[in-house]
């Protein structure tokens, strides 16, 4: 980037390395903290948070950004610097509605949330953490106030996590995502004996799992010099800056495919984070912007790749390596593709999965609109899962506590996990028109094509581009259900042996 | 504390919580980091530490602190108010001197040279450090050349890390430990065959050296809600807020010593700060003051106790247990005791550790004063060194290049160990006065008692006194040398068979 933006740059550079402290302190806390660190923990996310806004929304940022804009000169808007002034505007613009007080205590009451979740799950216990998720909700009504010119208060949330995108788009993917699932499940669900994944289940020690885990991410682009990977309750993958990139998973000594998966899907965050062009580092635009650009990422690599024929049959190889049990390819694969109802939406299927994120974006909806009490969430969780799942929930840890996301006052995030499905898709269609051997590389353990693909087409840009103009330049139109679905039906047809 | 320190309490608050997350990043680049972490890892520090110390010097500060001043009406100077506008005043007007951009680089430099000082002494490589040092004693010419007022450059370095301590009062007393080391040491010498430490060097996988380092440090008040222990190449401890205390070790296969009592002596410091009285947290007070005082903790910890007769014997018991072999406990106690110049300060004995520090404390004088220039130090310290220990330095990763502190910027630092001596030997005197049956109680493993008195006497008070004012009121009198020595040459009488 030019002297047009270079005091700006300067500026915001400090707010990086604050927001990196930050993310330390996230990472630190969900990964290593000890228990009674929390109530300090809290206050010093709050503080920071507080400090970061304050910084952020000054009249000083507002006065560099404006000196930058009328420097642009005809820029195009796909240069580094146009981009920087139209995001940062755009941030900026929406943070100053918001009280410095109000963002630090955002943070703290997220940290304080997020502590309480834990020991309630564990616990099964929603009363013990019910007062938490109503102070987040008014928190984030709060928050949603400071604001006007929007149709619904959700959309005011859902923009915070995937800029541009609104309700009403949402809801009409959903509608159309939805109507192609329940068919299709209803459909698998008559030949449910055709997929035995009896091999995923046994006696895995943590040990052996991680060795495979280490192997499969280390294929992905995972370094020892640059990379870490932990052990948490709820999987993440956080950047602490450049070279600096961090996953997580949990191990599950009877079945294996959860601390892989887990790994995979978070590794693929991570190659997002490690692949941002190093010129834009030190902005905004050296971060992400569309939480759904980023869970087609995470997706991406767990299930397109991880899930798919060419590189089963190297997990699968792997697999029997380690363990010391032949596991045949096809069996594999078919098995890490048995498609059932089940309660935990990070180890849902990919044809349930949906149906998952459907559930909390109707809830969430109702809850931050006061439609549904927080008092009344549980029984109205367990009746809307038995009527789209058919199951039973058998205690509130395998149902409303679950998700870390509403104890860190995450509303408004869960549709970027459906969206990255679909937009995973449009990329997964794109990628095999630009690698035409996609399919032989990925069955002979080389990952680097597509990681370099996606490197190029998405990484790079870091957050210079909101996942609609991400997608326009892509796969020339906006986020669509249609090449989901096609990869969906393809694959479940095949593993399944049926026509769908 | 009342409402009459209530604003300044509140604005010190915020800088407890930046400052809490400053040591997070501290800890985490030493411990968990990815190598290629470093960079962005020195901007997050710098620029923290910059917002804290303007924060800190602000207009607002003083103003809240002379309005608190005001409103003391006499209150006692060891009551917390009093203490709180004292401490705050001293570091305020000092930190005041220095501008924010010299504190962030300080911080910056330090970060970075800390991540060269890591390689250069993996490959005992000066040269490669040699840039970083220089840089690290300019800027620390530049900090000094803040101040006025004091005799030499040396003594508002040495002040940072002991407040009110002086270049000629160290001097003094380092004089007279030597005239004391000295003959002791060679006197030692003449019975170096009286003992025989063969039982400390063998195989002991770290697996178990872990379980002998938990058990320990357990006994001494590690727990697992509030403590955590790690792997670091130079040990340390931190805090990062109440309930959450971290210690670090290091681990050599062959000679169990090395992790073992390294953890017992950053458990000494974890101790200190777990034991700060909550009242005083959140502002300056509820940290530390004095790193002499601090490390009279870890020393009292790791020598008096560890390397004592009584806990010795605890020691060989588990010792024996863990590894399979019986040790008994005489043998344990005089192997852990033997007297032998080595090259390693962190794991020199108690007699020659104090001509370690004397080394360090004049060459860094010669060097903050110019009279020593970077590229001659190597030379300088190995020259030194055989002067004073009779042994050739083999490589400088044995010699200059063997300790952090010099690539942390850390001048004037060293000093506090051997004072840290000398206040330990004062202050196990005295427990052994208020406690008559200690010695029964930590042969019997009962470690309680005396972490119990410390924590009255010394860890409580936090940042409330200075070593000189906390000694007075402890001991009745300065830092001496008289009960070290005595304490010394009791037990190394003991351990060799003679009269010293």
């Amino acid at each position: 980037m030019t002297e047009r933006v270079h005091d700006l740059r300067n500026r915001l550079r400090e707010l990086t390395d604050l927001r990196n402290a930050s993310h330390l302190l996230h990472w630190d806390q969900q990964t290593k903290m000890p228990p009674r660190g929390g109530a300090a923990r809290a206050d010093s996310i709050a503080t920071l948070e507080g400090m970061i806004h304050e910084h952020f929304v000054s009249e000083e940022t507002g006065r560099l950004l404006e000196e930058a804009a009328a420097r642009l000169n005809g820029a195009p808007p796909e240069s580094d610097e146009a981009a920087l002034v139209r995001v940062v505007r755009r941030r900026w613009s929406k943070a100053r509605r918001v009280p410095s007080e109000l963002a630090s205590e955002l943070a703290r009451a997220a940290s304080v949330g997020q502590e309480a979740w834990v020991a309630a799950r564990v616990n099964s216990d929603f009363s013990a953490f019910a007062p938490y998720l109503e102070r987040n909700l008014e928190l984030a009504r709060e928050y949603v106030a400071c604001f006007d010119g929007y149709d619904c208060a959700y959309d005011v949330l859902l923009d915070d996590y995937d800029p541009g995108m609104t309700t009403a788009v949402v809801a009409g993917l959903f509608v159309e995502l939805r109507s192609e699932l329940v068919p299709l499940i209803a459909t698998i669900a008559e030949h449910a004996d055709a997929v035995d994944d009896s091999i995923l289940h046994g006696d895995f020690p943590v040990a052996t799992q991680r060795r495979l885990v280490c192997e499969t991410v280390a294929q992905m682009g995972f370094t020892d010099d640059s990379w870490r990977i932990d052990d948490a309750v709820h999987p993440f993958a956080t950047s602490i800056g450049p070279g600096d990139v961090r996953i997580t998973t949990r191990w599950d000594e009877a079945y294996f495919p959860s601390g892989l998966y887990g790994a995979m899907h978070e590794c693929g965050h991570g190659l997002y984070e490690d692949g941002i062009a190093a010129e834009l580092r030190g902005t905004p635009l050296g971060e992400t912007e569309s939480l759904a650009v980023h869970e087609s990422q995470s997706r991406m690599w767990e299930n397109m790749v991880g899930r798919g024929a060419p590189y089963a049959s190297v997990l699968a190889a792997r697999v029997s390596n380690l363990f010391g049990t032949p596991v045949a390819p096809g069996v594999m694969y078919r098995a890490v593709n048995k498609i059932q109802p089940s309660y935990i939406r990070v180890e849902a299927d990919e044809a349930t999965y949906g149906l998952h994120i459907v559930l909390r974006f109707e809830l969430e909806q109702e809850l931050i609109e006061g439609r549904l009490a927080v008092a009344d969430l549980p029984e109205a969780w367990n009746s809307r899962f038995k009527e789209y799942f058919g199951l039973d929930v058998p205690d509130d840890s395998f149902g409303v506590l679950q998700d870390v996301h509403w104890s860190a006052g995450l509303v408004g995030y869960f549709p970027t996990y459906a969206l990255g499905n679909l937009i995973a898709g449009q990329l997964w269609d794109r990628a095999h028109r630009d690698i035409p051997d996609l399919e032989q590389l990925l069955g002979a353990g080389e990952l680097a094509p597509l990681r370099e693909w996606l490197r190029e087409h998405i990484h790079r840009h870091g957050a210079k581009f909101t996942s609609r103009e991400l997608m326009e330049r892509v796969v020339g139109g906006p986020v669509a259900v249609g090449p989901f679905v096609s990869y969906l039906k393809a694959k479940l047809g095949d593993v399944y042996g049926i026509k769908l």
